[in-house]
């Protein structure tokens, strides 16, 4: 038995190299140390180009054998995003036996069911709170919290660029199309803001949530969706005159008979009251409202993007991930 | 091994008759055999009078004999309240190798350090997301979900009683000792309403969360308290006419140098600006915020009492509880 729990970082864009700082850095190790049993050891980040330096990434860390690194640890940590070469990697490390880590919400919305077969037949865990919303703890208050409940409709603002723009329009009285211009230079859009804007990134968050809440076997597809791009300054201009603000809401919720349920998803621009709690988001916000038949209402709020705060969400699932392997030794 | 998971309840006061109703229910049981692993079997209901009838729970499983049925379970849920007989129970069940559960503030605020020992000796589990904020997962956020971050501070309006006579007197203008006697007559309050009204009730739930969060060995001594029985109308008329809204908050916070670092707790009234997201909380709502190192500011909001929410977060630890049952199998 290692005297280390391994862990093996795939990818250092903002986020990996944020997880690699926290890993390394003295006062947080102690503090992992303790609340796993045993100190947590970064043992290698595989990136395409190891010659590139990383701030505050130990350079030996670094290889470009993936595949190798991925033998070498007891729990893997999957933050390169995209569809190749992660779901290899992934497969290989659970195969090996490793925990596995992911912040790779494209993966999941689209091989989730497969991967989380494949991590129970091979008795190991799938953790995945940084694919949805960052540090925002909601894969866990639906799928754990809530475990004991009955939950009955999840709606939330789940996507902080087309949040930004909206607000914008709303509460700074910018032309749309300025508006997107302007979030787009603030780092707040992909070069091609498509995802956020048609709703696609929304609609993948739904549906991890959707799986978590009820285990529903439902995909992108499923998901009703209309995106902001078709809204026009007569839609705001509308909205405003009635008191409201249009933000870009993503829903699920059973229907049907007791006994046969089905789960409905949608994304859509909606004109909500000003009072309204989604209303509230402001900038890149996001917060999410989930009922539940004995907890009520509950509501969650806080930043949904950024490197530290996505950071956060996948070092809690390291910590969850290395208890297991601690327990399990 | 037992074909089922075997629950015992002690207590079938509102919450407990909520959790039984619940377990019962077979709707709900196919639900928690899926999540479990193993269908959930309610063995008993100790409760002092057992001629009593108790709505929706079969009067074959109350037993006066709490004891005896501690040692036919493998999760056992206590759900009693107060200070005798409920700790020796609570050791009994863990010294006979059963997972344990509570929703017992003011036993966990006197000697929760005691009984994580125990707890810990024994290899069992002590749940308690109950306990704190009903069905709000204010403690699994703190300890579970932000097990890889570092918690700056926690604040928030914890005691709805409180908020509720607050409320009052803030938005319908009602005069603060009318407000008193109203909140009592609807049951807001306690019949000896000291714990809410001096801050005993709030100071015992950020013990609890300071502890969580930072493994702090806090007592309720260490809260610096302030309750709402000093206020007059003058206090309330000035933070109307400043735009403020006076509420009870709670908090506690980390000081001192990072390598020595310090908890400090706190419940006393403040005046809060209109806007300030813990001054939003209404009636019998409660709301926390909890700050981390790199998940920024987090912000939770839901009913913090009632017997179907807090039941909720009881039967979220139960399902926690049996598939530890199950994976120690």
């Amino acid at each position: 038995m290692s005297q280390t729990v391994r862990i093996a970082l795939l990818g250092a864009g903002t986020v990996g190299a944020a997880v690699a700082r926290r890993l390394c850095d003295p006062r947080r190790a102690d503090l992992y140390a303790a609340r796993v049993g045993r100190p947590l050891e970064l043992v290698g980040v595989a990136v395409r180009d190891t010659t590139r330096s990383r701030d505050g990434i130990d350079p030996a860390l670094l290889t470009a054998d993936a595949s190798g690194l991925v033998e070498r640890a007891d729990v893997v940590v999957e933050v390169m995003g995209g569809l190749d070469p992660a779901p290899a990697l992934l497969e290989q490390a659970m195969r090996c036996g490793a925990q596995v880590v992911t912040a790779n919400k494209q993966l999941l919305a689209q091989q989730g069911p497969r991967l989380e077969a494949l991590a129970a037949e091979n008795g190991v865990g799938l953790d995945y709170e940084a694919a949805v919303m960052a540090a925002i703890p909601v894969v866990a208050v639906v799928r754990d919290s809530l475990a004991g409940d009955l939950v009955t409709s999840i709606s939330g603002i789940v996507n902080g660029s087309t949040n930004y723009v909206l607000d914008l329009v709303a509460r700074k009285g910018v032309a749309f199309d300025d508006a997107v211009r302007q979030a787009g230079e603030l780092g707040y859009l992909e070069a091609d803001p498509t995802e956020d804007l048609e709703g696609l990134d929304a609609a993948a968050k739904i549906v991890l949530l959707a799986r978590a809440a009820w285990g529903a076997d439902v995909s992108i597809d499923d998901v009703q969706r209309t995106g902001i791009t078709g809204l026009t300054d007569d839609d705001f201009e509308t909205a405003a005159a009635n008191g409201k603000i249009i933000k870009l809401v993503a829903s699920a919720w059973r229907s049907g008979p007791p006994e046969n349920p089905r789960v409905e998803m949608g994304v859509r621009p909606v004109a909500l009251p000003q009072d309204d709690p989604l209303a509230q988001a402001r900038e890149g916000a996001n917060v999410v409202i989930i009922e539940a038949e004995s907890a009520g209402r509950l509501r969650l709020h806080g930043a949904g993007a950024g490197g530290e705060e996505t950071a956060s969400a996948v070092l809690g699932d390291i910590v969850r991930a290395a208890r297991r392997v601690v327990r399990s030794a």
